[in-house]
C-alpha cells in the first residue's frame, strides 16, 4: 500500500482530504505556488520512484491555471519516476466544446485530453463527463464514473420515491440521465422541451410528461448560469407541480448562478462537491453531497487492478 | 501573398498590428472572449483552408491565460484546415525551468514545447530564448531571432561606441549575449561576478573588468523583478563608471520591479515590445523599442521558403 500516493493541486483540497481520508493514506507532499511573474512553481517533497501515483484536481475556475498545475505536476511526476500517473479530475472543464458546432471552431474536450496524454498521464478518472463520448478523446484508459446514486440516495432519505415523483430533464441531451434516476425511484420522467418557433423569436418551453399534484426533481450534469435549470423549475410550478428539486454533479454556479436559484421556485438544489464552492457561492437553498467515498474506491480499485465498473450498481 | 494570414491573440495586440502592418496584411478575424465560467471561447471568422497562418502571442503575464488561448487556437486552426499553422512567440513563457535543478521538478519549457506540438503548430518563431537550448525541445522546426542588433543600434544612435564603453553581463549565463553586443560596439566587456562564499552568508558581488570612467551597458535577456541588474548597476557605478544603461529583450519586470529601476543608478532602461507593458508598469525611465519589422521579416521570409538566419547579421 505504499507504492498508493495521493496528491492534491489547489482547486479541491477539502475534496482531496476528504479521499485520502477514506483511503486511509496521507496527502503527499508537495508545493504548488507562484513565481512572482504568475508562472507556476511545482516542487515534489517526496519521492515518488515506482510508486502509483493520483492527482486529485477539478479543472474549474480558474480553469486555465488548475489546468496548468495539473499539466505540470504531471509532468514533474514523470520526470520524477513516478510508475504510473493518474489523473482523478472531479470535474474536467472544457468539456463543453466537444465538437464543432460551427465552422473554424477548436474542440476544447480533446485538445484537454491531448494534453494531458501528452504530459504523461497514464489514466484519467472521471464523473459525469459532460458527453460520454469523451471518452473516446483519450487513447490511456478512463474510467468514468456517475454521481446519480449519489444524488438519489439523497432523495429517497427524504422519503421520495414511486408515482408521487416525476424526475425531469432540462433538455434532450439529459433524457439518459433522468432515465436513470426514474428506474432507481421507480418513478416517471418528463422532459422540458424548448424550441425556437422562428430565427430571432423567443424560445418556447413546453413540458412533455405529467408533473401535476408530483413532487419534480430536475437533474442536469452540470448547472453553469442557471438560467435553463431556474425557468425550467417555474415552468414545472406553473404546470401544476407540488413541489421541485433540483440536482447536479457539477456545480459551475458562474455569474448570475446563485442569485437566479434565490430567487426560483427551486426548494431546494443538490449539488456534489467535484466543484468546491466558494463562500460567496453558498446559499440555505444548496446542499453539497460528498463524492469522496467514490473516488476514495475507484482510486483503490485502479491501484489493486480491479474492476471499476461494478461501482455503478 | 493572400495565403499567409496573420493573427492575434489577446497577449500583444498592438505589436501584433504592427508587423501585421510591416507585412502589408491586415489582421485575420477571430474573436477570442470567454464564456460566463471563465473558459477561452474562440471562433475564427474567416477561412483559412489552405494558408499558410501565423499566430502572434506572447505567453507573458497572465501566462496561463495566454498560453491556453495560444493552443486552443492552435487546434482551432488545425480542424480549420491550416496548410501550415506558425506560431509566433515574442515572448516563450515558463522558459527559466528548462532544466531540473532541484530533484522532482518540472521542466515547464520542455512541457510548452510539447504542448504547442500536440495542439498542431508547425513551425514556431521565436526570439531570445532563456537558453538556445530549448531551440531543441521542439520536434518542429524553430526559427529563433535575436534582439541584440536592435539595441545595439539604439545605443549607437546615441553616439556610444569603442573604448569609453564598456558592455556588462550581470551574470556568468550571458557573457555570450554581452560579448555579441561588445563585438558590434567595438567595447570591451565586464562581468558581474556573483559568489557566495558560505550557505546562508550573504552574496558578494564582484565585477570582473574594468568599468572605471566608462560608460556601462548591462545587457540581460529577461528583467523579471529588476534586483540583479539594479543591484549590478549600483555597483557598476561604485566601481567608477560614469553612467550605467540597463537593456534587455523581455521586460517582464514583476512585483517591484518599476519601484527598483526608479530608485537605482540605472540611467536609462531599454526594453523591446516582446511584452507589452501596461500603464502601471510605465516610467520615464524606461524606452521600449519595436520588434515588429524583425519579426515581420521573419514572416515574410518563412511565407516564402527564404533563409531566416541572415537576420541575424
Ligand atoms: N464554458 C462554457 N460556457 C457556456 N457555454 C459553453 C461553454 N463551453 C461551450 N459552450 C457552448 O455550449 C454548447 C454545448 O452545450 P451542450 O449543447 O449543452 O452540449 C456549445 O455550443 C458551446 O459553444
Ligand atoms: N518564472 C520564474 N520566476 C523566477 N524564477 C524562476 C521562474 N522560472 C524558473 N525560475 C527559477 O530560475 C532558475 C533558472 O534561472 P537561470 O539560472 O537564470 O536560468 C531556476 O532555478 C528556476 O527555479
Amino acid at each position: 500500500n505504499d507504492k498508493l500516493k495521493i496528491f492534491s493541486l489547489n482547486s479541491n483540497q477539502s475534496l482531496a482530504q476528504e479521499v485520502a481520508d477514506e483511503i486511509g493514506r496521507p496527502l503527499g507532499k508537495c508545493s504548488v505556488k507562484r513565481f512572482s511573474d504568475g508562472e507556476i512553481q511545482i516542487n515534489i517533497e517526496e519521492s515518488i520512484r515506482g510508486c502509483d501515483v493520483f492527482v486529485i484536481q477539478s479543472t474549474s475556475k480558474p480553469v486555465n491555471d488548475n489546468l496548468m498545475e495539473l499539466l505540470i505536476m504531471i509532468d514533474a511526476l514523470m520526470r520524477a519516476s513516478a510508475r504510473s500517473i493518474n489523473v482523478v479530475m472531479p470535474y474536467y472543464g472544457y468539456a463543453r466544446q466537444d465538437r464543432k458546432a460551427r465552422s473554424r471552431e477548436p474542440i476544447t474536450a480533446k485538445l484537454v485530453a491531448n494534453l494531458l496524454e501528452k504530459a504523461g498521464a497514464d489514466r484519467v478518472i472521471a464523473i459525469d463527463l459532460h458527453a460520454p463520448q469523451i471518452q473516446g478523446f483519450f487513447d490511456i484508459p478512463i474510467d468514468h464514473l456517475v454521481a446519480e446514486p449519489i444524488l438519489t440516495e439523497y432523495f429517497k432519505g427524504k422519503g421520495l420515491e414511486g408515482d408521487d415523483l416525476v424526475i425531469v430533464s432540462p433538455d434532450h441531451g439529459g433524457v439518459t440521465r433522468a432515465r436513470k434516476m426514474a428506474d432507481r425511484m421507480k418513478a416517471p420522467i418528463a422532459i422540458i422541451d424548448k424550441r425556437r418557433p422562428r430565427p430571432n423569436v423567443a424560445e418556447v418551453m413546453n413540458i412533455v410528461g405529467n408533473v401535476e399534484g408530483k413532487t419534480a426533481i430536475l437533474i442536469d450534469d452540470i448547472i453553469d448560469t442557471a438560467g435553463t435549470i431556474t425557468i425550467a423549475a417555474n415552468a414545472i410550478i406553473e404546470s401544476g407541480a407540488k413541489e421541485v428539486y433540483a440536482c447536479c454533479t457539477h456545480p459551475v454556479l458562474s455569474g448570475p448562478a446563485i442569485e437566479r436559484i434565490d430567487n426560483s421556485r427551486i426548494k431546494e438544489l443538490i449539488i456534489t462537491n467535484s466543484i468546491e464552492l466558494p463562500e460567496d457561492k453558498k446559499s440555505p437553498k444548496i446542499k453539497q453531497l460528498s463524492i469522496a467515498k467514490l473516488l476514495g474506491e475507484a482510486v483503490i480499485r485502479v491501484f489493486e487492478k480491479k474492476s471499476v465498473s461494478t461501482l455503478f450498481e
